[in-house]
């Protein structure tokens, strides 16, 4: 019972001169005199008109009084001690980070609403790969504004994941149906990116083993500039050149073609195709989704490849992202798809029921072998493209096809009237003019008096590129920009019966052909339809979800919604910069925040996903060495207890991997490591360590580490996975790393939303600042490029830079502590059921603990999976399995996650394990019971026959709390070895769900 | 199959002069050739350049096919054929609606953005009833903007509807603590409005049968204003004074006070209140909800009533609305409280449920015995100021309570430094100020010149009200514009120690101590708990709810976003008219398109739900009639078939209820019709009619029936509850009628948002125009008044603003043929399980059709109410039961609905009716059966012993798509009676969860 603590004492007033009896009231939050186990409080600002919505208390899931009971748990006295006990001394921080007070949500977003008043938002025809298009506003409240479509984790539960993965099989079928190639993965970072994905797959896949690659004059720079910098460390050489003016020979292994080209010219690549087949190369098309609704389909024309972006899909600008890039290519090449595919399986009832295929194809299996890094995928924006389209279907798609082509007919025909002249014959929404009586500085000064941006090409010619969002009033001003002091018709050219295509190129193939484009045209149909996807998947909406290494934790409202302020959401990539002061004042406050906050000198916001980030560090590096001549600088030290991306990252920069020991604690074996730097002293480049360990363990040597690689000439990598554990306690920079990337879709809430979007920032040391990422369209054009847009994903960089605005350096702190505290509340409750493998030398763990299953196999016979699939009966979604190591379940449960909610979550997995102990005493049967059958659907339990050994009601309901929290799947378990050996990747027929 | 409609035609291009073969397209949308039969395409524009995000194929379910295919299910060749045989000739109009064309979504929303850009969001610290309020974020994405809580049906089937129940009782609980009464209900419409039901509730119960009632002075100027206008025509005499001034006799039967007052001045009421009850009257205090976190409760001073608003407990100002006012009272008086009241009460399985309570009271019971005509409460906005609450609990409001007081002190003494004079000596969050050396116009043009509104009294003095999103800037601005051109010290003094409250006024007993308050102040925790109460609720997101005369149509996502815009939901009701430009282009242009849909010559958009359209409307005819010196009108014939509201309505605006008989078509009696007028002609004030009629069928002697009124003298009140069949095709204006009302919450899209918020605007003939409702701080204040603010609850008006301009006049037109071509589609298909009960002469019926379950009770026992709840295993909501005839149920699909979706109702219409024959044939048991125990939740479907004759897959699949659309009901059917007996309206201790 909450008692209003309200004392009464009488007492004159020192404010008014009246008569009447003041009253004092102890107020517990303004007050200066709060006690020092307040930690909430205690990193509120004590100025008694202090905004009184201070996030820190809603961002943390326990309150004061919980956070004594789990110290009291563990046995410590204080937050003080317990870190004290956690992180080595020599590596804590003694003076608070330099960040600022903890704020209110109501004024930081005034805030930023005022900082968002600096972007502005013009009319931009810029087009190069992307293209102003209109978010149905259905998507952006039940998709992209909605935490049951966001907060999910990476579909590894598939059985717990059915709607997203049902969105994403959606999204493959229209890539298949659009490329007209025969599979597609679930979509990629961005179209720089995915054709540097596809480059290196082209390198493995072809005959022609040529180290030479052509790419188009014609693809979009920032396309170009991705690949040059991707080949350089591979050893892959680029050619560029027009393709009507090259000969592909042999020295070629593939070529990469725009379609339509960057300026808009429709090119017929037959031919040139038919070259490159002929001489044992692949042809890699970069198409425009749009674009493909009325001409050819890449297939069509021989591509083996095809990638692209689906941004124009209803995905906003972003000022550069977030947005889905696509892969399409033929099946026999399905075990060199980069990235993610989701196939059609079958459950254990002989249902259909999708899941990742082909997992064994991925970076975390295959390590230095693999050709990828790729970890995240686009999934909450494929998904978006995907819904797009199934909410026009093919003709709502060609309808919209059609009318901005027809707009950009009669733009140039408009334009041709004024004497210009309109470069290329056919085009689809871009046109390329060259002026006549006019100049383009005069242009570009009219086209800004109107607001509008347009492509300013090399030799005074201008390029437009008009989308879905044009209107009849954007034609007549754009044609006004044109007509200088000419008077202008306002009566526009109507083309509506001809398409500026050329005849060989119109598409006469069908596509979105399946019922589910062909269903949901109707909002409501659409809105019921997302809503049945979202209620398969278990989300944080639901429950928590301690996935070790992930950090699930709260991504709050307050950071979400600056994300589709038009402010944010609609600027171009590449807009001046001029318009984009509020995005620089925002770049320029997150670096200087991610730079206190690792203690390094400089930041780089480009890289648009943690692999990247991991990428771009090593490049770095590589820069820095070469750049002090020291060439032969390629070995790259790797613990192995390291997540499979590091190996392959590392590959990626050009480095060879060399495997460092780890001792049975999980720790970095130190001789071994001693010994491999002395051996490769001079080849020696980079180590690649995470912090702490993937062992949820502060190793204490850390320090020692460092500075061995130093000692040897090399430049230690921080892997930030486990960020979440250093915040405001130690700094990577200064336990001696010269480079870490940031997951900020982990540590600094960016939502996982299904598995992507992510970003991975990295931090250096001084004197890798000057080898930072930089980007064509703002910088030298000849230096490394990581991404396709100068910040990446920048649209949702607001989401950290409010998050770390709110939580103030006090915050951020206490969060970090909390964060370790339940982790440690945790294993101390589940020690005396499940054996937690590693702790530091007092005994406790970092933010994460890993549990040990081994004894539940050898008494019982029960798997990590069986365990995972149990959760599911429990309404929970498994923590990270086997990794980094077999048979073990790794928890982070994150500081948002109340007492309430780790005490039902320890009560699922002890009431597990008891089940696990009925099982080894005999009192359940070894194979017929609820954890090997698990999950339970409701269809399945509610069968007439029911011939199991255990009831109905403890198949579904084995804890008390389930009455409330029920979380149904969808399908029982699935078969993953089924779905490899049959591989589907695109809707099945409506007849497959006919029982 | 579908294929792109592409047909390649070689020809040259007239565009350009090339030698490229180009092709023709033909384009289905896009071209000038569309079919007679593509219904959709013809109503939008044919310009080759219109926007493809055209709204009305999105707000229609089906497509032009399906139109055809459920055309030829009823037997008519073209919806003009099944018009003309629904809608007497008579009555159509000829004439399209001059509305404009259908528009895209995305155009439209850039228009309405710069219409809200007139309005200026300035600080509005005027007070008076509303204060500005921080809305949490994550209440505002995950309720107010989120379907699954803004689409729900009022809650009669309380099985699907726990999860807002839940809120509601929350809502209950929360006043009932803060007023310290006994009982509360789920909030009334506003401030005003609920202190004149309290007035009229306290006329009935009071001892003392004096006819007078006395009102404070100072109480805000809006309240006093519709409780005298509510008052006259009951012929109760209000009488306004201070209350300290004043001696309460018998001749009052009640007194009306504010708390704190207006002016933000404290009272201590207790003895004016004793002797009220000295005197047999009731005390009546408006009491506000943040004050009495730190002030006694109304109960504890002796209220016997009290009343106020929620609309601080974060809900945005929304220039008037919507917000929820609340109501407590004794529980004596349990049967007098006007609008709902949330009850538990227990399912049949003995577990606690929530149910409305006590509907026996309700008007729609008690007909012209009512003293209410309240059918709507404010549901939504209920349930976020007691989400607000739980959010916050206890210690939070009382944080947030201590700072605005403090703020405000603060601001006092500075006045008072500056040598102004406050004039009470205590004070919550307001102050009244008397100036001293600067004139009240210099603190206008100050205050202008910051954008800050204050309250500007008689007298020169001017009242400050703070609220929570003050700051400390905000506060130096306030200081600022008092000190004139002296200069002020930055230094704000702090009161942090004292309250500036008496100390006899100090509050000391506890509230918000149930563990809801207590458990959810963490946002993932919040998070959680929103989303499991959602998943309780059926919604539109889940399936189709066809709610006879209740039109549950689509709420477009394009139509909901504009509402939170801050250029509309920041504005004080009471801002300077210069501010709301953009408003009253709003306004301006909605009231000329309803006044064009229903033929009028005039509009009030003031009142702020159906009944208070009603009761306006007759209110208006009263005044004519008076103003013409008629002062005998006062009868009023309202049919049998009408609902309970209209004759509730007619006694409140102090008329008397003659009733005409309906014949068994359905249809009013025109012999008794003329018989009754002829004899109360010199008596005859109006008519109120329903059209359709409430039986669903176009009467086709409605002119008659007018003119018959007409002949008499009377006025046609016609209610608007059934305009969603007139629109386009026939307009009440000219019918005859002089008045209807309109449910902009059925007809023009605004969410029932379960049970609330809703719009009743009125229109009327010319003779009416003087009469319509005015407003005290708009016009002269002599004049009726029926809402606390201008223009109701204005923020949602943009709702049918978009609908309506997105629709055109062509749109509107077609979705008015598709909800009659749905209706008897449904009917058609219905028809050989069912009998439809009333149809016109050709066999067809209106937008809804009744269908008779009598032959359901005779063969097999099987009541309405088992229907309706077996309906909810087959995941649907029920159709209005009996209503307006026993023993039937009235469908209302509208014209959302997909064919699709429609046919899914039908089978489980017809599916249902099996399971009644196989009763009836013996095959089913007559008592233990799946109808008799529906709905099934999935708790008891697993239970171990399962001893029905059916089996349990029978009992939750009994349809073939229920595996992807099953809806799990938390509760079985519920005891309504028990809760009666037993009434309970606040939450239950945890202890009554435990099994």
């Amino acid at each position: 019972m909450l008692e209003p603590s309200l004392t009464v004492i009488n007492q004159k007033s020192s404010l008014t001169e009246t008569s009447l009896e003041m009253t004092e009231l102890r107020v517990p939050a303004c007050s200066s005199t709060t006690k020092n186990d307040d930690y909430l409080a205690n990193c509120l600002s004590n100025d008694v008109f202090a905004p009184t919505d201070s996030f820190v208390r809603r961002h943390i899931g326990a309150n004061s009084s919980e956070i004594q009971q789990m110290l009291a748990a563990i046995g410590c006295d204080s937050l003080d001690e317990m870190i004290q006990k956690t992180v080595p001394d020599a590596i804590r921080i003694k003076q608070p980070l330099d960040l600022g007070e903890a704020r209110g949500e109501y004024e930081l977003l005034q805030e930023l609403k005022a900082i968002a008043s600096q972007n502005q938002v013009w009319r931009s025809y810029i087009g190069t790969g992307y293209y102003n298009c209109i978010t149905p506003p259905i998507i952006q409240r039940n998709i992209l504004e909605n935490p049951g479509w966001y907060t999910q984790y990476t579909p590894y539960q598939a059985e717990i994941a059915q709607g997203r993965l049902e969105s994403l099989l959606n999204f493959q079928t229209m890539i298949i149906d659009l490329t007209g190639l025969e599979i597609a993965n679930a979509s990629l970072l961005d179209e720089g990116t995915a054709a540097a994905e596809a480059m290196t797959m082209a390198a493995g896949l072809a005959k022609n083993k040529g180290n030479k690659f052509f790419v188009s004059s014609d693809c979009h720079p920032q396309t170009i500039a991705v690949v040059k910098s991707r080949a350089i460390p591979l050893g892959i050489e680029v050619v560029i050149a027009k393709h009507d003016q090259f000969e592909f020979d042999k020295n070629y292994f593939a070529a990469l073609l725009q379609y339509p080209a960057s300026d808009g010219a429709i090119y017929d690549y037959s031919e040139f195709i038919a070259q490159i087949h002929a001489q044992d190369g692949l042809a890699i098309v970069a198409a425009d989704l749009l674009a493909l609704t009325l001409i050819k389909a890449p297939a069509e024309f021989g591509a083996d490849i095809a990638i692209g972006s689906a941004q124009r899909f209803g995905v906003p600008f972003g000022y550069g992202g977030p947005h889905a890039a696509y892969m399409a290519t033929k099946d026999a090449y399905k075990r060199q798809m980069p990235g993610r595919m989701i196939g059609v399986s079958k459950d254990v009832y002989g249902n259909p029921a999708l899941r990742l295929a082909l997992q064994t194809r991925e970076q975390h299996i295959r390590r230095d072998k693999a050709t990828s890094n790729i970890c995240t995928a686009q999934v909450l924006l494929a998904i978006m493209a995907s819904m797009y389209a199934v909410y026009h279907g093919a003709e709502g798609l060609q309808r919209i096809a059609q009318r901005v082509h027809f707009l950009t007919a009669s733009l140039a025909k408009s334009l041709e009237n004024l004497g210009h002249t309109v470069t290329h014959q056919t085009y689809f929404d871009t046109i390329r003019v060259e002026l006549k009586g006019i100049s383009s500085d005069e242009i570009k000064a009219r086209a800004a008096a109107k607001q509008i941006n347009l492509r300013y090409l090399e030799d005074s010619a201008i390029a437009i590129s008009l989308d879905e969002t044009v209107s009849k009033q954007d034609l007549t001003d754009l044609i006004d920009i044109f007509a200088g002091e000419k008077p202008i018709n306002h009566k526009l050219p109507i083309t509506d019966s001809q398409l500026v295509i050329p005849n060989s190129l119109i598409r006469n193939s069908p596509y979105l052909t399946h019922p589910v484009f062909n269903s949901y045209h109707s909002e409501s149909e659409l809105l019921r339809y997302i809503h049945r996807l979202q209620a398969k998947d278990l989300s944080l909406i639901t429950s928590m979800i301690p996935l070790g290494s992930c950090t699930m934790k709260l991504n709050a409202t307050s950071e979400m919604l600056p994300v589709t302020w038009a402010e944010f959401g609609n600027i171009h990539p590449f807009a001046p910069l001029e318009q984009t002061q509020g995005y620089q004042v925002l770049f320029q406050q997150l670096e200087a925040w991610l730079a206190e906050i690792t203690g390094f000198a400089g930041v780089s916001l480009q890289p648009n996903a943690g692999s990247q980030g991991e990428y771009a560090g090593l490049l770095t590096i590589r820069e820095y060495h070469l750049h002090r001549g020291q060439t032969n600088r390629h070995i790259c030290l790797i613990p192995t207890s390291a997540h499979g991306t590091n190996p392959a990252s590392a590959v990626m920069a050009g480095m060879k991997v060399v495997t460092v020991n780890c001792d049975k604690e999980g720790n970095i074996d130190v001789d071994d490591l001693k010994a491999k730097a002395e051996k490769y002293q001079h080849e020696l480049a980079a180590l690649m360590v995470t912090y702490p360990s993937t062992h949820g363990v502060f190793e204490e040597a850390i320090k020692d580490i460092c500075d061995t690689i130093h000692y040897y000439g090399g430049q230690v990598y921080m892997d930030g996975a486990n960020m979440n554990a250093q915040v405001g306690l130690c700094r990577p920079g200064d336990i001696g790393a010269d480079v870490c990337h940031l997951n900020l879709h982990k540590t600094f809430c960016i939502p996982h939303g299904g598995g992507g979007p992510g970003m991975g920032p990295i931090c250096v040391a001084s004197q890798l600042v000057p080898f930072l990422p930089k980007h064509p369209f703002i910088a030298d054009p000849d230096q490394t490029t990581i991404s396709a847009a100068p910040w990446g994903s920048a649209s949702i960089l607001t989401i950290s830079w409010v998050y770390i605005a709110l939580m103030g350096a006090k915050g951020l702190k206490l969060a970090t502590e909390v964060a370790i505290l339940n982790a440690n509340y945790m294993a101390q409750r589940l020690a005396p059921h499940y054996p937690i493998l590693y702790t530091g030398k007092n005994g406790l763990v970092a933010h994460e603990c890993i549990i040990d299953l081994h004894d539940c196999k050898a008494i019982a016979g029960i798997e990590v999976d069986d365990i995972a699939k149990r959760l599911m009966d429990y309404g929970f979604h498994a923590p990270t399995m086997s990794w980094p190591v077999a048979g073990t379940m790794m928890i982070e449960p994150t500081e948002s996650e109340s007492k309430a909610e780790l005490d039902r979550y320890c009560d699922a997995m002890i009431s597990i394990k008891q089940e696990v102990n009925a099982i080894a005493s005999g009192d359940m049967d070894k194979l017929d019971n609820p954890l090997k059958n698990a999950p339970h659907t409701a269809e399945t339990l509610l069968s007439d026959d029911w011939n199991h050994p255990y009831s109905r009601k403890q198949a579904a309901y084995p804890a008390p709390w389930l009455k409330e929290h029920k979380f149904w799947t969808s399908v029982g378990r699935i078969d993953n070895a089924f779905g490899d050996r049959n591989f589907v990747c695109s809707c099945l027929p409506l007849e497959a769900y006919e029982t």
